[in-house]
């Protein structure tokens, strides 16, 4: 099932999207009565997808992104692949959502996009077992790990370089249909006005899904729509005002964002 | 003004703490009429400090932290202070509030505590000019940047051993009556069991106050109640179970909180 957030004149709901991507006007969003963390029924009321505004499809209180978690990636810049994984955080402040502006910042010349799977935590988790972590995701959606890389190489924690405002696209829904077997083997690529940058598969990922959930709830509790960011394969480059940059996931969807300067 | 954060009976409510800290007994919460962000009213209902438990006097949407701030901090444990400022995140669910249990992490062995200046921010604020960075802040408080020493070290990027469930006390009060000339020049302490560890003063910051506001707001909103924690002194040690660990900082108050273990 795909799970969207979307706003229709001025109202911001959940919805179900039904439909065959084949044939994009055909896409209705069934809208959903609650939140998707909890039970829900649908409303039966559906509006067509091109006739809403889709939002992030949650409202994180933290993205918890994963550094290093394919070794082609870490390569390409140089690095080795780290003994055991490390985090590091992106703020609520940096998410935007399918169709939103990415505006550059102004203290970076080099703005990349990373192409990543994203985990969608459904309930509030804290120190899970492995056997178990599969119970605490509610579904996965693409995301853009958009990095400062001349501020990443100047400064030694990246809060400033990786959470910048927007620099956490998020969407286009959340797919709630994928096991982690399925998750974990899925074709990963980002292109730039329509150009091929990054492929790769999820499949490469050091640390898999469920390893990341222990080693982060090992640390810290999550919360319903907190998001893990599972790492970028190799490919990742820089992204100018008047970019337009899509990360596609198999079997979830496609997030498309375009980047502008500020005024 | 100090202003508190509290619960009494199960209702939670902000208030100005009023009398003599020499007559502790004396002290009274009046309730504000709402909250400290906008323009509020004294309820004239006071309360005894001692009736209430104080709750963390803010909830920031984060915490953003400033590595090597203290040129003594940074030369004790080998590191060069930077030539910019870097800065890391410790995210809302690491926050806890004045005599609240600081639960010792199961994957380290080696929790230390850091005495901080934290500047509350008192309004949403993106790309502030240095001229007006006073005007973004509220007014301070006490933290304690708790870091797990050898996480920090096994791992490049610092979520998990500085953001951990419980590593970000923050308290007892916002102290909004200081300039931030007064707030660039207080002394800053931190006793274990009573014992002093850590004795610095804020004039020793590499990058002062409104340099970090202007250095983070480059980069991202900060919103209400959002934090900067602007580095730590000399002094840094271990904190064990059953210790009682205390910040103080001259002209705001005292933050204790004790070490635990999780049975």
């Amino acid at each position: 099932m795909r799970i969207a957030r979307f706003s229709l004149d001025g109202n911001v709901a959940f919805g179900v999207v039904e439909g065959e991507d084949s044939q994009p006007d055909s896409l209705l969003i069934d809208i959903i009565r609650g939140i998707p963390f909890a039970a829900f029924e649908r409303s039966g009321t559906k509006v067509p997808l091109s006739k809403v505004r889709l939002l992030p499809p949650v409202l994180p209180s933290k993205v918890v992104a994963i550094g290093r978690n394919y070794a082609d990636h870490a390569a390409e810049l140089g690095n080795e692949v780290p003994d055991v994984p490390f985090a590091f955080f992106k703020p609520s402040t940096s998410v935007i959502g399918p169709g939103d502006r990415i505006i550059h910042p102004t203290f970076s010349a080099d703005v990349q996009h990373e192409a990543e799977l994203a985990v969608v935590i459904g309930r509030l988790c804290h120190q899970v077992p492995r056997e178990r972590a599969h119970e605490v995701i509610l579904g996965y959606t693409c995301a853009n790990d958009l990095t400062a890389r001349d501020t990443q190489r100047a400064e030694k924690q990246w809060a400033r370089a990786k959470g910048f405002d927007g620099s956490c696209p998020l969407g286009p829904w959340v797919e709630t249909g994928l096991s982690v077997e399925q998750a974990g083997d899925l074709a990963v690529t980002c292109t730039v006005n329509g150009e091929l940058r990054q492929a790769g598969r999820t499949s490469q990922m050091v640390n898999g899904i469920l390893d990341l959930i222990v080693n982060v709830t090992e640390a810290m509790t999550l919360l319903p729509g907190d998001v893990i960011l599972t790492g970028t394969p190799a490919g990742v480059g820089p992204l100018r005002a008047g970019d337009e940059v899509a990360v596609s996931i198999e079997g979830i969807g496609t997030l498309t964002n375009k980047v502008i300067t500020r005024d």
